[in-house]
């Protein structure tokens, strides 16, 4: 045979260290014209695909090709996370510049893999192709028993609302990254959280299994932004508690409030139970807090009620590339 | 509700005029944190991704938006139609660059659109960015009964060699586009192949079902980067009769031969069957001509057979964007 071309050696160098978790769910995967897969009996397929792209999402300079392998995987599973599912296989979709092919793509592939086998989540395929940029898209394909999904829909007048974890970490750990000079390693906790974010699926798929909420979504774009479409998918509004907000320690006060509503990256969950759902809800899951930070209303706006006893109008500001 | 933001009101955009075929099979679509899809019962999923980018795979100036629209769709479900399955949904992921939100983006998501209903395979989901580029990412999600998908690695020596369609076509329509100046329609044969190119899905289908086959793939890349690949995964070479190309006849004779075998953008079928299943097959399916161009041999290498009677190795000199 002559010498393959360089495409194949690629896929080969991806291909290899991902090995599915003997579920023998991906009968075919990376090497053929697509992947073959089989989903469980009772179970519905989850589909979700997630952009991460050079100078949008991440900075070559700055964030350490390792974070951008496990955050890319982490983002895309933290929207399976929120139907209450569970990642199976991903397809990861690369562009390349001939400058990233040696050491940056192997660091990435090994946080890719360590997301792999972290997230249960094994390679299924994809497509590379050359770029200037590195431009990343993966497909992550979950499953949730049937019936069990959760949608953004189901929130009704006076369920309550609840989040995971605390709120503003990431957007800290971001500004602390751009101060930076050069890469930036995870050491301390919104580094962490910003490099290496943790998608709740534990969580989304006990709350789904046990019927304890009414609607869910993941938080990556703020929880301001992120509300207002829980809110407009169930045709409801919202007030939330200033006082409640789980604010992380590390944050200055000035700028916690702030970063709690408007902050991305969070991928905490965000959910609804109705009253008598929230009386089963622990404080905690697995010592993760969660924490009611308000409820849903009908008019169908979104209030801050401020820790001086004022309510104001909440707007969605927080990630949005397509706002002017 | 406050305002929302605008990368909501392009997901409806993008999702209008966007409806699944009536089999249920996409429960919750566009607009949740995932799509819900549900497989028929005793089939396999395929999943397949595909870049479609401005600059390496069309270019803003000269393809027509609907082309961008329908080719991007159509290359990812060519991968499905290889395996032999039908597609059913897919998801979208752009990017945008802001001056092409309007009259651009209306037009392919045209083609898009006409592409959906042409291919039966309905938009679930997908996420969008902005960027200064158009980025195009696919993912198909089909089915193939369950024990049918035919992969590349079945081919065995003694194996005769097939090829739905002609050959050289797209690329003698890549070469017109590239000399004309702005944007060119489908104003010939060779041009349509390029802009709006056809899937095989039925003739793939119907060789699966019918068990006709025994390795199978698209030519996407070119004849010989294709049929190398073929080969390496089925661990044979093949001799291919440089007298048995089906050659479109718009194209010249001088080009004629070196279109065949390394032109691109073909998305015909590239298939081996054993003599006695060669004997089932027919000169056409539906009108669409089959030829055998060659065998299968055990000397893991790619010949051609001249038509002087000279035999010489083929090399893979197809498209492949990570040649140096």
């Amino acid at each position: 045979m002559a010498k393959l071309c360089r495409e194949n050696e690629l896929v080969r160098k991806i291909s290899q260290g991902f090995r599915g978790f003997g579920d023998g769910s991906v009968r075919i995967g990376t090497g053929d014209d697509a992947a073959i897969w089989e989903p469980r009996k009772g179970h519905e397929t989850i589909l979700t695909s997630d952009w991460f792209l050079e100078g949008t999402h991440f900075l070559r300079e700055k964030h350490p090709p390792d974070s951008v392998g496990w955050k890319s995987l982490a983002r895309a599973v933290s929207d399976v996370a929120a139907m209450g599912g569970r990642p199976r296989c991903f397809l990861l979709n690369v562009t390349l510049p001939s400058a990233s092919d040696g050491g940056w793509l192997d660091d990435f592939l090994g946080g890719l893999r360590r997301a792999s086998r972290a997230l249960r989540c094994s390679l299924a395929g994809g497509d590379t192709t050359r770029q200037d940029r590195i431009l990343i898209n993966i497909t992550v394909i979950g499953e949730v028993a049937a019936g069990q999904a959760v949608l953004r829909s189901g929130a009704r007048k006076g369920h309550l609302l609840f989040v995971s974890g605390t709120l503003g970490e990431a957007e800290l750990g971001l500004r602390q990254l751009r101060k930076s000079k050069g890469k930036v390693r995870a050491t301390n906790a919104p580094l962490s959280k910003h490099l290496y974010p943790e998608p709740r699926v534990a969580l989304g798929k006990w709350l789904a299994k046990n019927r304890l909420v009414t609607a869910m979504m993941d938080i990556s774009d703020g929880l301001s932004t992120d509300l207002a479409r829980l809110c407009e998918a169930s045709g409801v509004g919202a007030l939330i508690e200033e006082s409640a907000l789980p604010i992380s320690q590390g944050v200055r006060r000035s700028e916690a409030l702030r970063f709690a509503l408007h902050g991305g990256d969070d991928y905490e969950l965000l959910f609804t139970a109705s009253p008598t759902q929230a009386n089963r809800l622990r404080t905690n899951y697995r010592g993760l807090p969660i924490t009611c930070i308000g409820k849903i209303t009908t008019p169908k706006k979104l209030l801050l009620a401020k820790n001086d006893g004022r309510q104001e109008v909440l707007s969605p500001r927080g990630w949005d590339p397509f706002r002017k």
